[in-house]
């Protein structure tokens, strides 16, 4: 399996990540970088400047930023990594034009052909590509990826589904790079927490019923749960932490959900950026913690620990890395998902 | 009104800003500081060092430090910021002994002879102060204030009890000077979140019950509200943030809570910690912030933001100072309360 | 005394600095507030938000803003809080139009007819100002004080002149505030340093010339000192440390740099945001400390530690508050010596 | 080529990093982990607990805690990473008994007959071996790594020393880990700067004379520079960075720094642990920095910037990560010159 893919808005935060995490891939080689109108026809390294902690691999460094045109990148696959405000128009002219987009943009998302994938919870919403495709006449298709908030939380609820979960409350402490490369001014985040993320909530409680709803007919209906998130920026650099209480209505207790989570395994190690395990379990007390454990699974695992007792269902912390498992990782692994079921 | 007061545990965290505060305090004149053993005879300013970021009074930085022996101590009160696996004994002591203690340590809090006081809360438990006298036979007594990140949950909830509180889950980010000067590694804590502070999930879910609660003939029932916790450690300097949720028995919507925030008054201007506004609710989305909002009412105040409504009742944030309105100043107010009820 | 002020570039970081500085000032009273084109029109209060830790002045926070047209503003001095690139012709507007201007920006601050003034270190330049404005044909005339970085060296190199100051090397280790609200992004700083700040090095390298030089008749001849600069961005909110090197061409050691430093008493007292003491010598071989020494006298004091031999002369530390001392009080205190000095 | 070694003082910062950067060594085979008193029995994993962000290697976790006896251990070369105040006499009983010793600690780097080496700069020192073990009469032999602060120092030094260095001032940002998990607190570092660090300008001071040394018969002659140093802790997690002034007796300017650093090859990439470049140069302005370049070759390779001419020689920024090239990656390196020159 061999395949040409592209990235969209390759020099933000989310789009280095792309090209670091797409170095060296098995199935996938990059064969286009695009960025807005003033880069195209820089070469990627006199962009934007690399802020990861890996070099920029040098091959990549020197790539001709190219324009965001169907015609001008020739990809089996595209990963957007766009802002939500063009993603929508921009990606809709690759799928119509042929090519299929996996997309960490919110612009897609919610729509009601649009499939909102986590392999590990919900892949058969794949077939909702075959809907879209007809329905909108397009020889190419958009497949999107949660927020990154949203994703750590329904991973980690997904083992608990069998109980019947009712209703989850959710409070975040979310890392700086959530927000790109300029999203959070220094200011703003030293010595200092902001309770506030502009439309993080609304993500966060919709994308949840869309995950963990069923496929009916040519439809996601979706989970009858009530969610509801508060969102919190705090100075951490990577690493979403999030407290999590869960109800349900079968009778569960910290042991139950303690095995639930262990016994996880979606089936999916032949895909190359599945990790190890998916949920870790962590046992001491004090963990998981952001800086120590948000790499686990090359950042690709959902850290999960202190699952107690609450007196209406259970609470645990859970813990994933926001630019990898919650954005361009989580693009990616929808790549590997669409080549294995050859929609590429 | 001019008493004499003295510190017990005056070189800590808390012992500095006790001295901060009462520093040129109308009804209070420092009389004392004691320090444990090897401490004793050495000049304050020789002891830990000054870590606020205003100047040690100089006088005070010449005082001697004193045992904590009750007979070598001439005060009408003594403030205690011991550590609890010591406080519970030498409290005990200068109780006995005459003197009245206004402390902060937990060793006290739940007896159930012990007032565990705020007093814009539940003045009223003030009364177990006679019942104590008479149950143990002694001349002076003990009263508490509650944990840092209970008191600032506990303020926001007042206003709210008339709605009916049945469920309370609270999410807290955290400040490291409430584990003490060398209470929280800088390598523990930079780039990170420490989801675990030992018993402090224990102290809010108990704590609230008792100070919520009633008196009933000669002791305090405990409110019928289910408190859940989940606390988390975080890399800002001064104030706990939190993240609240809230269910009521009669309906509650987020425009009523905030008329509730809002006309909150306590009645006790006379006294002279007390802030202009107990609670100041915030319209602003991106706030309370930590670090801009912490020293309102010189700390003393509790900021409240984002009330929202909720599936079930409302949810916002509360943000305090803990060493401030947490600690320090809870017990200085507890001491004024005491004064003006005749009781010192 | 009692003069009506303006500010120029209102919203920014050295624009907020400069409403709290003046609230209740002995001789100032603010009566207009200008901001860019985009801001004109509207109440300040909801223009940039809040960003210091004291509350906005209530009766503030309602002003309209103004253009920066000098006709619409009516004020016996404007203090420019405004970028550099726009800084030279808006100041130059207001000059010509009779206006006293005492900037912070760096534009003019090196003109050969532009008095660059502390007024602890080289008062007597303010006679450039009569020079300035017979040279110019203009009725008001612009006074600058140094950039952030540059004024706690000076003002600790002062007392050492008399040793004869040959060669200076100095390390800074600065704020984030001092690039403005969203100067540094938060993905910049958190557990890095960046270890370039743009013209910074070269403005601490000429402009200590022209403070320390003298005024030979119409003009300053620069200091014949050499000085290097490395100047570093890290993260903290305010306050600036600076590890200096100084050899003299008299002999130096520790004992006579602190007596120098003890001595050293620019009588000033009568200007009222001059402190108790502009330098603050710590004896303690841990402090100066940032957060916790930054604020000493108000912010105005420079405080220096660590004296200690060095094989060529002296080195020791420097911590000044970068935008109080640095900025806007350094153009408050410029204007009340123009005030006293009969300039306005 | 294999070898046992053990770990003297496992269980602390520097002892983990050794565990971290020994597992799947080519050379050495980890036998045994020594640690204090109170942790011997013990499995390793409950002692300490672990806190890098790799996993701790499953089968060293299940190690048991042998005592600091050199009967009790079976290895062929021990790497300490014990404390100052004791690490003297328990190597000296190792080295006794006839076991190579290679210690990061810095109770014996300045006597006389123990070799203090960084294998890029002064291998030929290591003959002090064969001195050091006929005076006292030992079959084995202590060999020592300097300072954190002091090898990314010496290292860039180095390839200036054929300009003849005359006069070294250095001010450093160095990071919290180099104090150990407990050495610095939150609350002393967040939003702060301590403008000292107790014994480590007279370490950097002294060892780079020695390092920069040439053998004289049968001990090591001072180079003959002179060295100041200014030692700051910031709120950074890894890496040291330093801000350098050299100069030389011949004349230097920033061209031909740079080539020297460029040509740089101590021909050493026959040991495991050599980076492909020791120095690494960047060509941007605002670069190496902290978090982003600590990593660099495996944390092994010391980033040199900002490469300018000075008005006396030149001035430039080196970055080193301070637990791996600056402590455990430099004793292991120094134990794989051992291997290599068959002294193990």
């Amino acid at each position: 399996m061999n395949k040409k893919v592209a990235i969209l808005g390759a020099t933000g935060a989310v789009g280095q990540r792309f090209i670091q995490l797409l170095d060296n891939h098995p199935w996938f080689e990059i064969t286009g970088l695009a960025a807005s109108e003033r880069n195209v026809g820089k070469t990627y390294k006199d962009t934007k400047k690399w802020r990861l902690d890996t070099q920029l691999p040098e091959e990549i460094g020197e790539y001709e930023i190219l324009p965001m045109d169907p015609k001008k990148i020739d990809a089996d696959l595209v990963f957007s990594a766009l802002p939500s405000d063009v993603a929508g128009e921009i990606e809709a002219n690759f799928a119509k034009e042929g090519v299929a987009v996996s997309s960490n943009a919110s612009a897609n998302r919610m729509k009601e052909d649009v499939p909102l994938i986590i392999p590990e919870v919900n892949r058969d919403h794949i077939s909702l590509i075959d809907i879209q495709k007809e329905k909108r006449g397009w020889d190419g298709f958009i497949i999107t990826n949660p927020n990154c908030s949203t994703i750590g939380l329904v991973l980690s609820l997904k083992p608990l589904t069998k109980f019947g979960i009712e209703e989850v409350r959710v409070a975040t402490m979310q890392a700086v790079s959530g927000a790109g490369f300029d999203g959070v001014s220094s200011m703003d985040i030293l010595d200092n927490v902001i309770p506030y993320i502009k439309g993080e909530e609304e993500k966060m409680e919709t994308e949840t019923l869309k995950l963990l709803g069923n496929m009916d007919k040519d439809r996601v209906k979706p989970a009858s749960i009530k969610v509801s998130a508060g969102c919190h920026r705090i100075g951490v650099i990577d690493g979403h932490t999030e407290s999590i209480w869960v109800s349900t209505n079968q009778k569960i207790d910290a042991k139950d959900a303690k095995n639930a989570f262990l016994m996880f395994d979606p089936q999916l190690k032949d895909l190359p950026s599945e990790p190890e395990k998916v949920i870790f379990l962590h046992e001491r007390d004090d963990r998981p913690q952001t800086r120590l454990d948000r790499n686990i699974g090359r950042g690709m695992t959902v850290s999960v620990g202190r699952v107690r007792d609450d007196f209406d269902g259970i609470k645990y912390i859970a813990l994933s890395h926001n630019t990898i498992r919650g954005a361009a990782g989580a693009a990616i692994l929808n790549g590997e998902l669409l080549a294995r079921e050859g929609y590429i």
